[in-house]
């Protein structure tokens, strides 16, 4: 039986936030922009900019505002910055950000660990900045659901949990939650679950996917996603970025490989895989190291180039 | 809708031959006893032990005989190894061998190029090796029919032709027929649509699947195969092997990936995937270079322990 696929597919470019984030040694805001404005050039729909978070909590995005300023913004691209409380907010909105993403976890322990609050906390604290960027007149309003497939300290996490939760930010005035694989625990089977779950109280095109590659599972559960009828999904250039904690692991799914599978599905990206191979191979060289995208080492699998964009 | 995914899944590990082939540098005889010696522990059914081509060609393998003659064969393991014509197929069944897979391409560039014959050659020399081999009283004939996701000379191969091969290779006597996608070209759609066209003219019984993850998609392409209700997957430890065409590109899929992706999805293997990834970390020590494969490095994803085998 043929597979349910979608025609086409929002592609969420999260590298110059999830990727920059954990990297020990400071990328300069000249490169961050560059690479920001080089992404912008790929044809992908949204970019996860920066974050407003503490600088001691993320040193390498202490320069958020200022990247926010010096990003060319390109018409018909999204640029999204992480705000992990009101004070992050209004900074944000100062900066002329146009769309925000909040984060939480549906595990307890990790929410506690990440963000130093209750979920019940973390969820006054979105309800406060929803009112505060709906008052400023910005329309798209993220959450991401961490840990959505399972928790480093609790296991799986209850799929009724997961559904009152994503209901939650639904009526809170969340306008896409982000089902997230925080640590690389999914699997194929509990995604096309939870999906299935959660779609029954939100509607599917209020959703959206955030995998990660750490036990090479990532596209796998991209594809059961799909097939779920998710048609937006999250990744990283070159697969920067994602929480890897064991040395040599991969994080974030690499964009680049998600396009050029979803591509050779003849499922419509919009995105130039050339140039985002391209920006993939300027990461490599902002972080100084060989990156896990495939991709980038093999070349995309078709000759034929790709549209103009 | 939940995926719909068969219970159990037969696992093939081919890192003796389509691992080590590849190596510069040659693998003592001891190790590769060691290293089969250690997988026929793991639970894993079947190990594609050497292959018996001229050592000109594969002279990692010029030890075939002795290492044949020097395993230990456990019983519940099926030991098979690769054959290119009557010749190989004579030396093979001298070492004590019940079980032979045979290669041909079912691109006619790529066949040319691999084993120097046309695909009518091929199959003539195939109809000679399953006479032999009969008549030797072998039961398991196995032939991979390469390229069949994609050619690197040809492309895209026609479904039709790829049907006729199958069916021609089970009409001469193959027991199992492997579709092989030798470049890493396929991709979740085709692989469907390829298995669908498929049994209509040769039982999903007889068919099994070698995927490699050179844009990571094997994994993917594994699980489009499983909805179509394939049972058999070959892979290889640590991901060593396979055809990797490009520096730094992974070559198979690894077996401790595919085994920790199915398990989590409560898909029986009857692998104890401790074991498993303690021989990846032996082939790593081998080859003395780190592998690609995902879960050598992160560790599996439950914390249960493996049943006993």
């Amino acid at each position: 039986m043929a597979l349910q696929l979608p025609r086409r597919v929002n592609i969420v470019e999260v590298c110059p936030r999830d990727g920059f984030q954990a990297e020990v040694n400071f990328i300069s805001t000249a490169k961050k922009v560059e690479l920001i404005n080089s992404l912008s050039q790929t044809g992908v729909g949204r970019i996860e900019v920066t974050s407003f978070v503490h600088p001691r909590v993320v040193p390498n995005l202490a320069d958020a505002a200022k990247v926010m300023r010096s990003i060319q913004r390109r018409k018909g691209v999204k640029y999204r910055v992480l705000v992990p409380n009101l004070i992050g907010a209004q900074r944000a909105i100062d900066c002329g950000t146009e769309e925000i993403i909040f984060v939480l976890s549906a595990s307890e322990s990790h929410n506690l660990n990440n963000v130093k609050k209750t979920i019940k906390e973390s969820l006054e604290e979105f309800n406060t900045v929803v009112n505060c960027v709906q008052k400023n007149g910005l329309v798209d309003i993220h959450a991401a659901l961490s840990t959505t497939f399972g928790c480093p300290f609790e296991g799986k996490i209850a799929k009724n949990k997961i559904v009152s939760l994503v209901k939650r930010l639904a009526d809170l005035g969340a306008t896409q939650i982000i089902l997230a694989d925080t640590t690389g625990m999914a699997n194929p089977v509990d995604v096309a679950e939870v999906i299935e779950f959660v779609e029954q109280r939100v509607p599917i095109n209020k959703l959206a996917v955030h995998f990660h590659n750490t036990r090479d599972a990532g596209l796998s559960n991209v594809l059961s996603a799909l097939q779920q009828g998710i048609t937006t999904v999250e990744a990283s250039v070159g697969g920067l970025g994602g929480c890897p904690f064991a040395p040599g692991a991969t994080g974030n799914i690499a964009t680049e490989d998600l396009v050029n599978m979803l591509e050779e599905m003849n499922i419509d990206t919009g995105v130039n895989l050339s140039r985002l191979i391209a920006c993939a191979i300027l990461v490599e060289q902002m972080v100084g190291r060989e990156l896990h995208g495939q991709v980038i080492e093999t070349g995309r699998m078709r000759s034929k180039e790709d549209d103009c964009v």
